[in-house]
């Protein structure tokens, strides 16, 4: 479970910045690639990395701004074009429907796997036996999704040598046993996996919101994430112009990775007014508030750690 | 006038060329760069060039597939975000409306300077007294364009020298001389400005295919024309796949160029199936039939002589 930042500027590509895309990388999970917004050239930063666009199995959009959207038409034509066949599914705000289906047909792109494309609600918008994901509006220009993905929590390793030293050998039954079930031996005796269960391993939270001022729903969407992916299109000093814009300072970032008790903060949808050397500067500001704060940059990778 | 290659590529962006896009650079000419085709991330190859968005005049497509329109909504919105007040004009297929429309209004973006979309049909689409534009069909996979750019000739220079040798001195009467009418001296002579201009300098001849069989309007569109920009999706031995995809070969865009008695053809529009290594057998294979053929790379630049 890896974190990957394609995209971190804001509004209009940089050279070392391009507009929004984030993936969060499900490999070992579920042999999938998630990605959370897509600007245009998404799929040209995908070029400079190991992802496979057939790989990307569910594309969620937080809002309809260009910048997180323009580069959906070409990543969803070249994932055909590339040999994907797989399903994949697109959510996003009412309207995100409407773009996709016109720029695939106006351009007479024909997807050799099945989109589905939901307009979605708050709440539980997707639900499997490995994840959940919530999602909840924030407070931008138009309509926007913060996203809460959720990974439900493992059973424990089954102890293998308690069950020797009570004469169970490994067999069929141990599968019914790491499942937690009951199994009754050819003695007589029965067994009840559950016993035999080390302690569940607890599943992980990456939130990934997207643009916002600061807002109670995204302290409640981030609530003890593991990691927490925020905007801050403006530094400290401009919590003004933030609000003006529908933005969030990197103080504000911190302040709700901090109220939410994250664990991890990554600053993005940083603006190209800020040059290189600023950018320790930023990252500082959010420090000040919640010393877990980390600066996104473009192809930065954070692989997510295990719960002690 | 220099030519701007931004995307060579065809289909799927590569590492080494982007989709479609060439900027007609008109700079001494008009102040101006003219764009054909506008594929996703056309907007990032200009962040690596000296173009700067607000100078973008025109923006002409010709056909309405994704790797020569994604790259629009983010161009547009970029133009204005970055102080483009200047009207810009897109021509284009039906259907790049709507295209243009949908991206821009479902991502609430507002333009600061004026937009017209023009949806052409063949014959000339612009004139003025610098150049004009003659739009014919081609033979693609849906309604596609080519485009022929024509200078118009411009006035020669004024002889000074002969007319101190007849005692006429500088001065105001020279700039109507300079437009070829005729004054009247103070000793009552008449002078006739077109006995004292040079020969007249040809304008020059840009011809732009957007992709295509071979066929008889792409001849016609590039009669004599100084530069020939013709797609070659497939080498010479894939005529069959050529025709069966809509598309050309090597050798049958060095065959328009050579009908046509162009002067220079530059190939473009080159499958990533071709690796770099094979690049320069392409440009032979044209060569052999057009001996000026060359093969487009991107952000290469050519400078369009003056015809002598
Ligand atoms: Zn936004
Ligand atoms: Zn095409």
């Amino acid at each position: 479970m890896e974190l990957l930042f394609l995209g971190t500027g804001a509004g209009v590509p940089a050279k070392l910045r391009n507009v929004t895309s984030i993936a969060l990388k499900l490999l070992e999970e579920r042999g999938a690639v998630w990605l959370f917004d897509c600007g245009e050239a998404t799929q040209h930063q995908i070029l400079h990395t190991s992802l496979k666009p057939r790989r990307i199995e569910k594309i969620f959009i937080t809002h309809l701004h260009g910048d997180h959207i323009y580069g959906l038409p070409g990543l969803l034509g070249s994932r055909s074009f590339q040999g994907g066949e797989t399903k994949l599914t697109v959510y996003g705000p009412k309207g995100i429907k409407d773009f996709i289906e016109v720029s695939l047909s106006i351009s007479r792109t024909h997807l050799q796997y099945p989109l589905e494309v939901v307009e979605i609600e708050e709440g539980v918008i997707f639900q499997d036996e490995g994840f959940s994901v919530v999602a909840m509006g924030l407070d931008h220009a138009l309509p926007t999704f913060g996203y809460r993905v959720i990974e439900k929590d493992k059973p424990g390793v089954l102890q293998v040598d308690q069950l020797r030293d009570r004469g169970v050998q490994p067999g069929p039954l141990y599968k019914k046993l790491k499942c937690g079930e009951t199994v009754r031996l050819e003695d007589g005796r029965e067994i009840d996996g559950k016993d035999f269960l080390g302690p569940s391993i607890p599943g992980r939270v990456v939130t990934i919101l997207g643009d916002t001022r600061f807002c109670s729903n995204a302290v409640e969407l981030s609530k003890s994430a593991d990691v927490l992916v925020h905007e801050a299109t403006f530094n400290r000093d401009q919590e003004e112009m933030a609000r003006e814009y529908y933005h969030s300072t990197t103080k504000q970032a911190g302040k709700t990775a901090l109220l939410a008790g994250a664990r991890r903060l990554f600053l993005t949808h940083i603006s190209s007014r800020y040059a290189k050397e600023s950018w320790e500067e930023l990252e500082k500001e959010a420090r000040d508030v919640f010393p877990e704060s980390y600066m996104a940059r473009d192809f930065m990778e954070y692989d997510i750690p295990l719960k002690k």
